[in-house]
């Protein structure tokens, strides 16, 4: 599955482009998210989605997950969003 | 369907309780969160609360809006959130 990173300088409407692609290519997508900013563009980016999919009878949904990532040695918790049809 | 207004400094492990409580009485939920902060605590939220629920066969799912709303005669977009089972 492709996964997504997404930062809190992420333009949300490019992110919704991006995970529009990966779902219509591959079923689902991914999104990793560190910091309430990066997950605030990430859940308005799901948010954008829904409508680019919409048409084609897809219903997106995200579910979210805590994941322990090393960043630099460092031990770091993101949001994982998985997204996929309903 | 019962709206749960999520801040900034609301601790998400409690917001998970009520959201849990919420679904298990009336099969859905609905939070509402304005910014970067209220938006991270909601998501951790239903992190967690899949945890709490799961155990019941419970397999939590959100569906992220964009919502139009007046606080103090000013316009704010707020983030809905719709929880439900998959």
């Amino acid at each position: 599955m492709e996964t997504l990173k997404v930062a809190a300088k992420s333009n949300p409407k490019s992110v919704a482009g991006a995970l529009a692609g990966v779902i219509r290519e591959q079923g689902k997508a991914e999104m990793w998210a560190i910091g309430a900013g990066a997950i605030n563009q990430a859940i308005k980016a799901v948010a954008i989605a829904r409508g680019f999919v919409a048409p084609a009878g897809i219903d997106l949904v995200c579910i979210p997950a805590f994941v322990d990532i090393k960043i630099d040695g460092e031990e770091r918790t993101a949001i994982k969003l998985i997204v996929s049809p309903r």
